[in-house]
């Protein structure tokens, strides 16, 4: 087509994006895959059972428009007020709602999603981790509309100190987002920090600790002034029928108690993983997530590693960002998987 | 809270927007509801028996970013090409993905829209029907970005002449979308003129004939440099395994066959309520929809009918605008819930 067309219809910024990459979601069911930080345990038994009540002739109508009953259940089960949750099509969703809420033209963000900052035409910058994978605070601008941090902070999993984050909460104008999709991994959480900082937002998403990447839901915690807003730039009926239904079924007590319990067997073998990495020779942070950061100079490199086990049926997650070209992201599997990554790990080095 | 932190966190076109307000969605089950355009049949035996093989451990992994799958049968079925297609959670969202892909700050936008493009700080145009309810494309300025047009277009139900589409889309620069929701009810569509048109786009959902509104799934047919560009601006995986499992049992034979007969059904309805309720002396234009626009001056007024129904457990549309203040709209339920409502209604003249 005549690109003459193409700046007639759409906008620059957006001609000149590069659209997302998304880690690789092979058909093949036997492939291990360790590459999206996905559980590698099926969802609760009521969350399975669900599906009985679902097959019903009210999937014809709407859904709840705001999610109220799932809205109502997540305010009880985590102490937060209704008002000041947004529930989303996974936590993906939300985040766009943020920066089309948020950040105009020229704005500046500190921002992990560097595809929403392009779509919005905002200013980017990024700041590096310092070698022990803190957060240099004090170079941050307090003049960015949004700035950005995971907790526990991917690729590298670590949490940073709740103390520095409050203290820079305090001093910037925009507001802080905490991306805490692996939280229920980790120690602890920033739910009491944005209780008391209300430029702070709580994102979580079901689609880690509670093995539902497939059903796409996230929500986010925040003071209610905040929540107003963004409701009015959410789509009418953003969350499906059943994707409510199911998060309903994600939050009873007996779902609760194996999310616990997997969570505890994906912490035990995350920490032997580490272990048994380190003991490879590769250098690996401690991790607060679902996965660990190898990392590992000299030959074999860390792609040929990623490749070599991507043909034995074994997928994990290699970047080709300068920073981390010698490092692997590893998502902890079951035992069993686990298991079969390190052995062929040790074949290949 | 203070002003001025909600003016430092979010965009001032945001403070100043009123939100969306949906249809009401009663909880209820007992309401008769023919407000939304909802399809009054239970969705296709295939779709409900698809849930059987729902309920299982994948729902841990990520669903198909772009629906591959669900694109390649909806190529055949619509003979259009895979790379012209883009699946999202429900029409909703493809719009807000145009919007973003086409419209900047002070573009001029005819729009159905408004909120969509108050988010986008796009100048709106809208352009008045001609008292027959066509559209005077003479009047629309042909430097807009995007020109929104419904066939069959709400809320009247009538199709504009494809012709005078066609001349429009050739002289325009900007993008022409179709919302072709309702179209399954239409005795045509304008996929042919979307073939030789390079910009215009067709908008579809199964919201309506396919009975799946609960379910958020929407696709729209355009040329692939257009579809490559609004793949861009889209989440990374907009749409569930769950919608997308059930798009594809939507779409075999024997769903397909159950939508045909739901139309057939509900276009007999809608011929027999157009006339009942000519004769009780509404004037009601000829509808391709699954709803009919009732218009009526004089006691009782039009918010009076729909308020006394309402009371009566039947829920109807009824639109403050100054254009509409005297008319129902009013969606084709099941022939048992016409009778109900016509004869409620005669009752009230």
């Amino acid at each position: 087509m005549n690109n003459k067309f193409l700046a007639q219809w759409f906008r620059p910024a957006v001609l000149k994006m590069k659209g997302y990459t998304p880690g690789e979601q092979p058909g093949d069911p036997t492939v291990i895959k360790l590459n999206t930080n996905e559980s590698p345990y099926a969802p609760s038994a009521p969350i399975l059972k669900a599906f009985q009540y679902l097959a019903n002739e009210r999937l014809r109508l709407y859904p709840e428009p705001s999610a109220d009953t799932l809205r109502h259940v997540l305010s009880e089960l985590y102490d937060w007020p209704v008002e000041g949750i947004l529930v989303g099509n996974g936590s993906d969703e939300i985040l766009s709602i943020l920066f089309a809420a948020s950040v105009g033209k020229g704005d500046l963000t500190y921002s992990l999603y560097p595809i929403l900052a392009q779509i919005r035409e905002a200013k980017t910058k990024e700041v590096k981790l310092d070698p022990l994978f803190d957060l240099p605070f004090e170079k941050f601008s307090t003049n960015a509309r949004l700035t950005f941090l995971g907790y526990p902070n991917p690729p590298i999993g670590n949490c940073f100190s709740q103390k520095k984050i409050e203290v820079f909460a305090r001093k910037t104008k925009g507001l802080v987002l905490i991306d805490e999709a692996y939280v229920d991994f980790a120690d602890d959480n920033c739910l009491d920090l944005a209780r008391f900082n209300p430029n702070i937002l709580i994102l979580r998403t079901m689609s880690k600790s509670f093995s539902l990447a497939g059903v796409r839901l996230g929500f986010v915690f925040a003071h209610p002034e905040i929540i107003e807003q963004l409701m009015k730039v959410k789509d009418s009926y953003n969350v499906n029928r059943l994707t409510q239904a199911l998060g309903l079924a994600a939050v009873t007590f007996e779902s609760l108690e194996t999310v616990k319990k997997n969570v505890k067997k994906i912490r035990f073998e995350r920490d032997t993983m580490t272990e048994a990495l380190r003991n490879m020779g590769f250098s690996v942070p401690d991790s607060q997530a679902n996965f660990v950061l190898a990392t590992r100079t000299g030959k074999p490199t860390a792609e040929s590693l990623y490749k070599n086990l991507k043909n034995k049926g074994i997928l994990i997650r290699y970047f080709s960002h300068p920073r981390l070209r010698n490092s692997l992201r590893i998502t902890i599997g079951t035992p069993e998987q686990n298991r079969r990554l390190l052995t062929e790990l040790k074949k290949l080095l």
